[in-house]
Formats: C-alpha cells, structure tokens, sequence
C-alpha cells in the first residue's frame, strides 16, 4: 500500500542500477562485444564500472571490446549518467502528493525551487539540454578528428568520448587515456567542457538560465560556482609548480602545453576520470592533492560522484562558524538549517568509514600491492573517477569484487545506502541533555 | 583589564608549553646533556617530543643523552603532561566567576558535575592519584628489572618509564623501544596499565571514584569506557589475527606471546607510542588500522591526545541518528547538545585538515621518503603518539620543524590555536534560511 510506495524511490534507484549493470554483464559477455572471451567476473565490472560512470577498466575498452561492445558501454554510461537521474526523477513525480517526508526531502534538494507541478517540464528540459551539449560536443571532436582518423572513424571516436566525457565516464578508447591528446588544445578543452558541464549538476544549469544575474542566483548555486572556481584555481597552481620539473609528467612540455595539461589534470579527478598525464608518475604531493579531489567529486545530482563540493564546503563553513562561535551556519547571508549540516556530516563520515574499510580489505586481498596504490584505487572507484596507478588490471577477484561494491554504492550515493541499513525508530522519546566533553 | 583576562587561559597554556620547550631546548643543548654535541634543532626538537608527551626521536634518547639529559627529558614530560593540565585547571579557578563563555566552558568541560568551588581540591585529587599510580608503576618496574640491571640503573628505569608510560610520552631508553621485552608480561602490563590510566582522563577516575556503580555514571564516562573497551578489543583481534604468520612481527611468538604482542600494539598508538613489534615490519592493513587508532586517540583530559574517543564516537552516534531521522542525538538515554555535535565536527574537520596540509608539506620537503611513511609520521606526530616506521631519523630541517609544529598543536589541542585564528563575529545578525542540497 502507501507505505511501499514511500519507500520506493531508492529501492527503484538502486533496483535500476542492478538491473542495468546485469543486462551490460550479459551484453558484454556476448561473443560478439569482444574479440576473445572475457571473466564473468570481467564482464561484471565492466558492465558496473560503465553503469556507475566510474571508468575503471580491467580489460582494454580499445582493443579487447569489438564495436558492439563499445557501443553497449557507451550506452551503459549514458543510461547509468543521464538515465537514471532523469527516471529518478520522473519516478518522483508519479509518486505525486504521497511520498514521504524522506522522498519529499529528495525531489525538493533535486529540484530546489522548483515545485512538483513543474518536475516533468524540468525534467524534458534536463534531457534536452543535456541532448544538445553532447550533440555540440560530439560534431567538435568528429571535425577536429577527422583528418587523421577518417569520417568513420572520427564520428564513432566522437560519439564514445562525449558520452563519456558529459556522463564524467572516463572511458577511453585507448589504453592510455588521452595522453596521446596532452597538447591537443581543442580535445582538452571540449573534453574539459563537457564533464565540466556535465558535472556542474543541472539544478546549477537550470538556475543559471532562468536568473541570469548573480544576486538572484539560489545560495546553493553560488556555493556549488565558487567552490569549482576556487577548488580547480588552487589545483591548476599546485599541479603546474608541483610537476614543473618532473621529467615524466610537464618536464618536456612547452609553457603553455605545461599549463594545459595542469589545467587537465587538476579539473579531471572530480569526477571525470580521463588523464593526459601519466598518474603513477605523477610526485606525491600531486598525489596527495588528487586524493582529496577525487573524494570532494562534483555537483549534487550531476553525472559526478565524490561527497559533492557543498558538502565540503558546508563542512569547512560549519567549522568556521563553530570557531567564530556562531550560532547558525551563514553563507552568501542564507541561514544553513541545522539538518543540512548533520547530512553534510553524515555523508562524509560513512565515505570515510567505507573508504577506509574498503582499503583495509584491499590491504588484506591484495598483498603485493603498494599502499598508495591501494589507497588510489579505492578513493577513485567510491568517487566513481577512475583514475589508476595501475592497479586495476592486476587485482584478484576478492579486489574486484570490492572495487565493484565501492563504485556501486559510489554512484548510488552512500547515504541512500545507508538509509536501507539503518531502520528508522519507532516511537519518539525526549531524552535529557548530557554534559559532555569533546577534544 | 576584563577583557584580558577573559582571553587569557589559553593563551597562558599555549604559553607555558612555549615556555617550557624553550627551557628544555636550552637544558638539552647544555654540554652535559648529551655525551656529544647535537644541534640547536635536533634540542628543539627533543624539547618539544618530551613536553608535547609525542616521543618522536632524531637523537637515540638511551645513547646519545647522558643521565642529565634524560631525567630532564623526564622532567619535560611531567611537567607537559600531568603539570600544565593542573596549572591550566588551577588558572581557571584563579580567574573564578570572570571568566568568560569560551572558558567557563572549557572550566565545566575540565570537571563535568563539578562545580567551580569544587576545583581546587580536585586539582590536588588529580596530582595525588596521579603520583600514587606512578610510585606504584615505579615500585613494580623497580623490583622487576632489580636482578638484570642492578637496583641503582633499575630505579632510574623505574622512573623513567613509569613517567614516559604515566603520560602516554613513549620515551624509551633503547632506540629499538620496548622490542626486548615484546614477551615480557610484568612490563607489558605494568606500561601499558600505567598509559591506559593516564590516558583514560582524569574526569572518569574521578567520576568512578565517586559513583561506583554503572548506572551513576556521567554520560561521557560511560562513552569513554565503552568506546576504549571496544576499541581496544576490535584492535587486539585484528592485530592477532592479521599478524598472525608475519616472521617479522608474531610468527616467531608463542600463542600466549602472540596474544600479549596484539594487546600491546593495540593499546599503544591511543596515544603512549611504545612499541614492542617492529612499526615497519607491520602488515599493511595493521598500519592502515593503527593509522585510525592514532588519529582517535584516547581520553580528554588526559595525558594522551588525538582528537580524542568521545569525539570519535559522537561523530559516530551523530552519523547513525541522521540515518535514523532522530531530531537529536541520543546516547544511553542522553540527549547531546547540538553544539557538542558542532565542536565534534570542527574538531575533527580541523585535525584532518592540519594532517593532509603537513603531509602535503612533508611530502614536498622529503622527496626521497616513501609516501605511507610520511603519512604515519604526520598522524602520529598530530596524535602526539611517537610510533614511527623510522622516518624520524632521515628528516630534513623543513621536515622537522613541520613535525615540531604538529606536535605542538597536537598537544594543545587544534582547536585551541584554531580560536585563535578566527576572531569572533562582532554583530548579530540573523539570516533568512537556505535551501539546499548536499550529496
Ligand atoms: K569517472
Ligand atoms: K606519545
């Protein structure tokens, strides 16, 4: 009755990402996707890893897949990035007045500022949109890649990578990313637009649009637009000056190629996954830095992963405002409510606690592996980023099995999960308040 | 005037602990206290381990510190352990009903349900139950290494490890630190017995003194004792089980040897820093777990650090009442103030941002040092723990001075400095609330 309809939302979200990442195992286990035959376990994290936009690979997306296969993991990224979001949402809207104070809660935050009423035509508007960048996108790689590639090829090449740049899939045709590509201004910059775009979350897209100037724009827009700025801003500097002599990495480059592979390689990890530098040779102190952008990731309800950069900067805020003894949260002259602190806090807590799991079963199942590596991986595949020090290819069953839960619950969001986990109380008991020291 | 005063206890800790370093830097530079002659870094360095109760070591404190040199290291570490938090009390209850809001609640936090008139006479408790603990620690070690060493050397013994272990320092007079007696039961249970009193705080003995039943407790005593008894058990176990078979660490032990190695690891980095295994022959899943238990730490009020159990643990129960939808926190059956939760979480938040930018900073300074090494030796720097994988040792001059600083702040508390930094807001005023989404 009622009561199984307010729960369903994320029993259908999660329901649909099952069903997707079953039906692309299938699919990619066809004679026909590979040129030789590959794991089921392979193809469940292919499958997954192309559901989950995360971009990972065990077996080389250009060589060892056939044209079909590519195909279905192009298609598995745009039903997994584009698709999903858009059905939530719709699912929302079916569920009209009755849904919960949980659902209620989400196709609000899905939509802030924008009532039911308007959901279906926001909807349309979200895929349209979407449709038309992709298409922009895919008409400047096919041209730009024509001459060397030929127009048949040129097309599909085009086709693969918007779809997985806009869905931040991070999937590439070859094996070593987009390297080849690292002074190509115009595949940088497209590539670059696109998971910006893709990552900024539409909710940013569709304010941007409708209120055109600054002081009209919702509090949550004008966090998610400045945290981008200022986050990619420090990212692009460190990176230049952190490899600026590193023989591997921008050491051979010419100064602007030097800053165009900065620029790359600090916008990539939240949450695209492409590289045009190689990541195992990047200093650790780059390393470091990637860690902690991998785990930011992008905007909410976007193609992007990670705890999202308001989530951040609510948790640096909050923190500021406790240190200047404030009693609410304020930014840009809005009030935060207390509950959006607490989500902000539970949200980090569980990505912490699960990447921290997450590494010590890797640490037990994959002995040989370097910590850091170890660490990369896991950080990555929650982010749904796909970066790799490499270890993706070598890791044993137990590891990718991990490595397949960490990008399930990455792109799920660990919150949904952890609402099936925790069952709501029953009755409502007014305790008084302890005394108590912290720190 | 007023307003003086009302800043001023913690800038008088912040100061003492200046102060004290100074003059332990200027003692351990005095030709008789070293058997040659060390550097005014490597005695700056020295100071500040001892007096911030870390036991990180550049010099071998048994070969290189002569019998001077190291009864004022143990000096140091009386006197920054148990003397400054007594001083810090008695300087509250000088400044009696002046004190303003930030210190009246560090005052209420200092003695939970101990009102100011009280403080006086729980401040002697304190220095009488701690001096108590330690003549018995001493008495014990003493009589125990008697027939090895010889009473004079192991009276000297006695009392240096007794306070290095009262106060969670982890100060050892052999480079290879408590490794000889890794089978050892009398020094194993008398140090660690010594530490997880002096690290427990001193509120719970106080509390357990007066209330000796289990329902009398106050709500942060009874977290304390739960989450150090959980902790420590989850902590043994992995360590046993995970170690098991490594020839480096418990392969060659006995079972009942075997059993009393994890029980001392596992109690050590929260935060007395002893080790009677070999840190960098641990597996890499116990250093990732002892990575976790050095950034917890143990009691507040305590001679240990970290940003502390209760934090930790309230962070936890804060997580799991979000999922629940619970409007407040509840912990047997006490509601947590919401501004309990806030400090939790700048606590945290500023403990994880301090460790990330010192390990950014190491690894820039210390290109050549692997990368997990780094990473340990920051956190157990922060947690003021001591364990190291031996990076200690091969420190440049930035390298240790970043050390130095985290150890220091460390001790006093990040969010000490922190207030610092932020000036409190001047004006109320109260903004409209923000919708917004997070995750
Ligand atoms: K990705
Ligand atoms: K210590």
């Amino acid at each position: 009755g009622a009561k199984k309809i307010m729960a369903a939302p994320p029993l259908i979200l999660c329901g649909g990402f099952l069903l997707l990442i079953i039906l692309g195992t299938f699919l990619l286990k066809l004679p026909i996707a590979t040129v030789h035959p590959i794991s089921w376990v392979h193809s469940l994290f292919t499958a997954t890893s192309a559901v989950t936009v995360t971009g990972l690979s065990v077996e080389d997306t250009g060589t060892v897949f056939t044209t079909f296969g590519q195909v279905t993991i192009a298609l598995l990224i745009q039903c997994g990035g584009l698709g999903l979001m858009t059905f939530a949402i719709v699912t929302l809207v079916a569920l009209g007045g009755r849904i919960g104070f949980l659902q209620r809660t989400v196709a609000i935050e899905a939509f802030n500022h924008t009532d039911a009423s308007t959901i279906v035509s926001t909807a349309k508007s979200v895929l349209l949109f979407s449709f038309v960048v992709e298409f922009i996108g895919m008409v400047i790689l096919a041209v730009h890649w024509s001459d060397s590639l030929g127009w048949k090829n040129s097309l599909f090449y085009g086709f693969f990578y918007t779809i997985s740049a806009f869905n931040n899939a991070g999937f590439a045709l070859s094996a070593n990313s987009l390297i080849p590509y690292v002074s190509d201004p115009v595949v940088n910059f497209t590539i670059s637009g696109l998971f910006i775009i893709g990552g900024l979350g539409f909710s940013v897209w569709i304010d941007l649009m409708r209120n055109r100037r600054w002081s009209k724009l919702s509090t949550y827009s004008k966090m998610m637009i400045t945290g981008t700025i200022i986050i990619n801003g420090v990212a692009v500097l460190a990176i230049y000056f952190i490899e600026y002599n590193n023989p591997h990495t921008l050491g051979p480059l010419s100064e602007s190629g030097k800053w165009l592979a900065s620029w790359f390689q600090a916008v990539t990890p939240r949450t695209a996954g492409f590289n045009t530098l190689p990541i195992n040779q990047l200093r650790d102190a780059t390393t470091a830095l990637m860690l902690v952008l991998m785990f930011i990731g992008g905007g909410s309800l976007s193609t992007a992963s990670g705890i999202k950069v308001v989530t951040f900067m609510l948790l640096v805020y909050a923190t500021y405002g406790y240190l200047r003894r404030d009693e609410e949260v304020n930014v840009f002259k809005r009030e935060i409510p207390k509950e959006v602190i607490s989500k902000a806090l539970a949200l980090a807590m569980i990505s912490i606690g699960v990447t921290w799991l997450a590494i010590f079963g890797l640490l037990l199942s994959e002995k040989s592996a370097p910590m850091i590596d170890v660490v990369f991986e896991a950080v990555s595949a929650l982010g749904t980023v796909g970066l790799s020090r490499g270890l993706t290819g070598s890791l044993s069953d137990t590891g990718e099995f991990i490595i397949i839960f960490l990008m399930f619950i990455g792109r799920l969001g660990p919150l949904t999960l952890a609402y099936f986990l925790a069952s709501p109380r029953r009755k409502k008991v007014r305790y008084p308040k302890a005394k108590m020291t912290v720190g």
